[in-house]
């Protein structure tokens, strides 16, 4: 199935699932959308923050479609499911924005650590959330963002623990791809970062770390949907966790060596 | 000073210390001289152990210049201090190999660590041994050399122990200089790769390593040295520990990407 055939499917209302798993060769994306009285400060806080929040694509204002992500887009439909948030907390489940779209909606697509789990994958490096068929840890640290207008907040991190010459293997692969979270942020003791509890996830679930293993942190995305929700806008929409949008982007594109 | 000024000072007899520090944006090379006999399997051995053993130059049997290495390099004077074995024992250690040049004598330069401790340095990030002005740590390790003719034995590491963030930088940093040992073999638990304690170096000096560090190793030159006097020739020559060749070859032009 292509990319733009998985978003046929979507568009019809035949996919409201967890999109991890297909068209593992192109990169999905976090969605964000905003009014333009809110996206410049978006947008800077993405350019300040670029680990936690790449940026594949931005829209014009009020277009629903960028041709950058795929031709025939459209970010009202071809999400399998959408959370609208109003004053930072979640209103509503949708399954299309056509009925709420505005003219002032301006679309942020963010890369994805699915992007670069492929690439480790292809690598042969193991990854234990997939091996034991759980979400990956995620967890808030003590790194602070660099803040614009109304977002701010503190880094959030995801966790796959590795083997030593697993990590070095990772840090060389995900070096390649900084518009999917790029290298990691840290790697070893937990606490350098502000993590008490490797077992108690914030996001996700815990996955085994093994005595020879070094846990290994990436920036993650759900950073700047943690400081959309502190920002308490009027109205912000995103897909809802693990429902992401389909790109016609290769993962092997977004090399940049 | 340039290198070729430093070589003039060390054929002149003027310099027989050891070279760390000097001329620190150009790489400096451990050397090993063999008879054509056991040249092609050292060649071997250094092909198939890339990461102990990249070599920066070869030479043509009977030829003690190394165009490639630096243009008026003369590999009987311009170390200043050598080992001479026989049957794997130091039998001597000389100032001069102009009395002693065989025919068929194949000189070999190996790349050296001093290339990218000068790039990490660059880009901040702190090493123990040069803040304590010690010798780096160094240690055998369990993982085997894949054996070429009479060369094998185990790979021998350095150790730099750093904070998670900078040994991130630091794998990124060292794997675009495959020509002086590369990217990190291990990181972490030390008993991974056979080493009991790291306090107790089997070559070089111990160095404080904080809790909030982790050990990072990198594949080491006196792995092929190790391997040179468990093979037992008849003849083979060395630098003496530290006192190495200064080259011509800018260490940021061993940069792959």
């Amino acid at each position: 199935m292509t990319p733009s055939e998985f978003r046929q499917q979507v568009r019809r209302g035949d996919f409201r699932r967890p999109t991890a798993g297909y068209c593992g060769e192109f990169a999905q994306a976090n969605l964000v959308v905003l009014p333009k009285a809110h996206a410049d400060d978006f947008l800077r806080f993405c350019t300040f923050n670029p680990k936690p929040c790449p940026l594949l694509g931005v829209g014009e204002p009020g277009q629903w479609q960028v041709p950058s992500l795929g031709r025939d887009v459209d970010i009202r439909t071809d999400i399998p499911r959408y959370y609208v948030y109003r004053d930072g907390q979640v209103a509503e489940e949708l399954d299309s924005l056509e009925t709420i779209w505005q003219k002032d909606f301006v679309t942020f697509a963010i890369g994805c650590s699915f992007s670069f789990e492929y690439m480790l994958a292809q690598a042969g490096v193991p990854l234990r959330h997939i091996e034991e068929e759980r979400n990956v840890s995620m967890y808030r640290t003590n790194m602070a963002n660099v803040a614009a207008g109304p977002f701010g907040g503190n880094l959030v991190v995801s966790m796959r623990p590795m083997r030593g010459a697993d990590a070095i293997r990772a840090v060389q692969i995900t070096s390649r791809f900084p518009a999917v979270h790029g290298a990691p942020v840290h790697i070893g003791d937990p606490r350098e970062i502000g993590i008490a509890d490797l077992q108690a996830p914030d996001y996700g679930d815990p996955v085994t770390v093994k005595p020879n293993e070094l846990p290994v942190f990436w920036a993650c995305g759900v950073t700047p949907q943690e400081a959309l929700r502190a920002a308490r806008l009027p109205i912000a929409i995103t897909h809802k966790p693990g429902h992401m949008l389909m790109t016609d982007i290769p993962n092997s594109r977004l090399a940049v060596f």
